[in-house]
């Protein structure tokens, strides 16, 4: 069960509530975000929701039968809406739309890049500077002085920032340069990162692992939900199979799966889903169809000459035309 | 190679022919189907085509570097279209809609469907008559009887069969009341049925296996062309993975793949893809978007009561709906 | 339920039993094996076996709440002896070994293996003379004249053959010379198949699917005990994972489960299972730790120039090894 | 191509060497472990391998096809030898037994496990307590002052403790009591702790991640050995596939595979692979077969009882016996 208390509840009011609970043979769990305060019961036995809800103290009490609670739409029927500042909202309605290279390279990319998303109206880049690598041996990003580099020029355009962060140490550290923290899928179940993340007045995009399952990330969710952090949205990125012709297998099904469990934003990632050119595309504009509040991809000024994932990268002619589908396609969905 | 022969080759020419390639080193096999006759040579050596070329009794030679060869888009690049008469096309760049019962099961049920059909506009009906089922005592369904009264009341609707065919005994007493046979995903790689079908005068749509590779769908496919018979479709209907969110893992993905690798039309299946009744039309709008050549899916009077797979079939104004919206985004894609 | 009939019952006895199953809301099959006859009930209600013991005619009553039923170890705890005759038995608490080449190339080949199997004791032997192939181009093996050729000489040795069928129609002619059917992995699901081959005095070896699961291995089994044929075992052979350094994942983890569900014995195959060469052996020798009744393996006299499957073939001198080991292996756990 | 450096080289001779490598257009990391100097170049070219023998500074110069390299058997066909004092060692050849509950519940537990092990002659205690959870709800361990309880036990006992670190931060509150960190399932691709791990003068054991690759796991292992680390070992504790009768699918062929690839010891997780109690001791014992340095598994005063893992936990009846068996297995499989 879920309840959300009072904001100016007293002490002696939420003591009483914990030991309602308790009598329930709840265990509960004080989880107080940004946005509110609430008391997370878990357990089985059923009860009468009125002899809680005559406590004072109480705005609002929801039975949740799902495992996740507080990322459920079972107790939150409405859609987060994320708000990065600019007029810049995830998940309010509108298509978002976040795309730029594998890898910040240097800063005239960064410049090209910028440019061609103002142009085609695109609020938000993405791009790595700290990139998880099987090989030791590979290029692992710039770091943070890329990011700061990024920063500068990305906040002249008005142009926000979402880029994967891999570990704790880094949160701080990238915390003034970033809007949307992206949690990559080798660190989906990292327990320690997701409640660091639940502490940071930041958003936070979890991708799916590897081979996650669906409740597996919702549960993710969970974890930075419950340490305090709203601002969080969902992506698909393809899930590992048998199937060797694509690079993952983009499961087109989590989206309107995850739409009906979590009142959470559900982005779609055709580059890493698919993985080949010339099918991010028709990946894409799936994944709208299937319900996506948002798709992000890659795209580069050379995707022949990307430092990492070229072979999956749009150049500046196809991202423009997938742009200008994408919101037609959106459209036409939304007007079902 | 592909050597497609002067339907009035001599057989001097021929066997001309054919020593000039075992002369390359390659295998030779001869088909013949009802539209054409060609030499598939099966061999690694490099070779100059214009040697071959000079031979008398040769219309046209493709270099195939894929190990399927005459399905292959390398060596014919327009599209296959599949006439079943009285105006219905499939692969024609017209959106193919194939809706109807997972099992047929009396005369008052199929006469519902045909109308529902006939109202919006659906001409191709599908429907199992002999059901593949895991467990020897479930229903097996109600065999060439049903097929036959089913068959009557199509004809007088205008409206077209496709329904599996299990075995090759059956594909003569099928014969005369089916439209497309359907091979199912338990019998992808039955070979021997799909040499059969290869020498049939009837369309034949082959279903991805359970867990099935997109190469192996083109071999199995090979095998019918093959084996005579070009009339041939290929329907993507979900693969067996980890995730047991939904019933199989629709692969949207493998849409776009095969349509760059075959000539042949390319059907989805989103009642077996998801198989949750709610999202299967998100499934069937992601696969057209995706560049789906037509869709097949369940629907029923009243799923609750179907026989069988009633956990995703639609009901007719969940169908009507669909069939609205599948024609629109079709068209919206195809002004792309 | 599985009620065990009186071989002498008398139709009346029967009918009296069939009503009373009916009326507990149990849906009725009559079995009649080449050993017994029964009458399995499937339904979801309790009931108090007393009151169907009473009636005459029956032997023995069982509730089995798996939803297999006739190849569960619920009903039957004993284990199922298949005798070859000539005092090869299968399933009897000795160690079966079947090896042989993957096709029968020719007269020389089959004496060079018959050799080699008398000379290290193996009784049973393997080999294909129709071969599922993925490329309708690649060779699909001797056909009937080839097994033939093959049980001749294997007679004469007293070496029992086990070899694939592929259809229906094959089993007729291929009744004489077979002492064990094999159903391949991409026919584990053909139920007409499985069907008749329940209607032959034959014992047959299921292989489990490319990505079957336990449960279905279960399913068809029923299918060909139901239909008459109690000489059954069943194979793990590996199934198809996201993992490419192996051919297939061997999931020897299936063996213990199978052999806790089900009174048949299993059998283990590493060289489609790992389908590496040098690893054949350690993967044998484990099976065989984890449960096997026997291990079938692949063997040609050289295998870099066998018609199929050389990668995963052992010479002689391999084979030979492997079958002292397996032995001495198969021994010390007997012990425990 | 890794060079293994003198000792004593001078700053001017490893110059020189660079520079001979870059020359190749080799990339080149110096990698310095508590053993030995490397230098691993990263490059396509042939290149003649007297070329660089002439310079003074270098061992021993061996090429390496693998994208691992420093792990790989390529270079270092001896086995790794992993000594944890007062005669514990891992990977010489003997068979390295790891027991212990899934969680450090209490100091009774801890007692009642160690003396199960001395009893037994178990030298290594597993426990974790950092739980990585799914659910933030779960219980996620005692933390340190559990870790500090059980080290003060098993040192009077002269047992070793193997126990998970799940992030950077805890290596250094946990480095005293701890003889061997293992990287979690989840962790497996936790890049940033994997480099930490390789600056600690501690054995560290590897899981393979949730659907990791081999190969995948061995970059992995590169991380450990090139940051400085080769107290270096894999464990094999089964993979997410679509089969869920067992809990995950034991990849048995995994490990004769790593075995074959790298010189360091292979350690099998029973428990996990399986994760269903009855089927521990056969899927321990296939293991070893397969050629495994040791097993690892969970064993608990009261299965039923135990923190967490219970249904894959051993009692210590049955944990006392597969320890029998398991000595006798080895034992026989190493007089092959």
């Amino acid at each position: 069960m879920i309840i959300q208390l009072n904001p100016k509840i007293t002490q002696a009011e939420k003591d009483a509530i914990v030991n309602a609970v308790k009598g329930l043979e709840y265990k509960t769990t004080s989880v107080k975000t940004q946005v509110g305060s609430y008391l997370v019961g878990i357990g089985k036995k059923d009860f009468d929701i009125r002899q809680l809800g005559n406590l004072s103290g109480i705005v609002d009490i929801h039975r949740v039968s799902d495992d996740y609670k507080l990322v459920s739409r079972k107790w939150k029927v409405g859609r987060t809406h994320i708000d990065l500042g600019d007029d810049v909202v995830i998940g309010d309605g509108s298509l978002s739309i976040m795309a730029g290279p594998c890898s910040i390279e240097n800063e005239s990319q960064v410049q090209l890049t910028i440019d061609h998303l103002v142009k085609n109206g695109v609020r938000i880049m993405r791009g790595g500077v700290f990139k998880p690598r099987s090989s030791p041996y590979a290029f692992r990003g710039l770091g943070v002085e890329g990011l700061k580099m990024w920063y500068t020029q990305a906040r002249k355009a008005g142009i926000k920032i979402i880029t994967e962060v891999m570990q704790v140490s880094q949160i701080a550290e990238m915390y003034d340069y970033v809007d949307v923290f992206q949690v990559g899928a080798r660190n989906t179940q990292n327990f320690n990162l997701l409640d660091e993340l639940g502490r940071v007045d930041r958003a936070v995009m979890i991708k799916r692992g590897i081979s996650g399952t669906i409740e597996e990330l919702l549960y993710s969710a969970e974890y930075v939900f419950s340490a305090g952090n709203e601002k969080l949205m969902l992506c698909e990125r393809g899930i590992r199979t048998y199937e060797k012709a694509s690079r993952n297998t983009m499961d087109v099904n989590a989206i309107p799966i995850l739409k009906s469990k979590t009142h959470l934003p559900v982005i779609a990632d055709p580059s890493h889903g698919i993985g080949i050119r010339e099918f991010v595309e028709p990946v894409a504009l799936a994944s709208i169809m299937a319900g996506a509040d948002g798709v992000i991809y890659e795209t580069h000024q050379k995707p022949e000459e990307a430092a990492s994932d070229g072979q999956q990268t749009l150049d500046f002619e196809e991202s423009a035309r997938l742009i200008e589908r994408m919101k037609k396609i959106f459209e036409l969905k939304e007007s079902f």
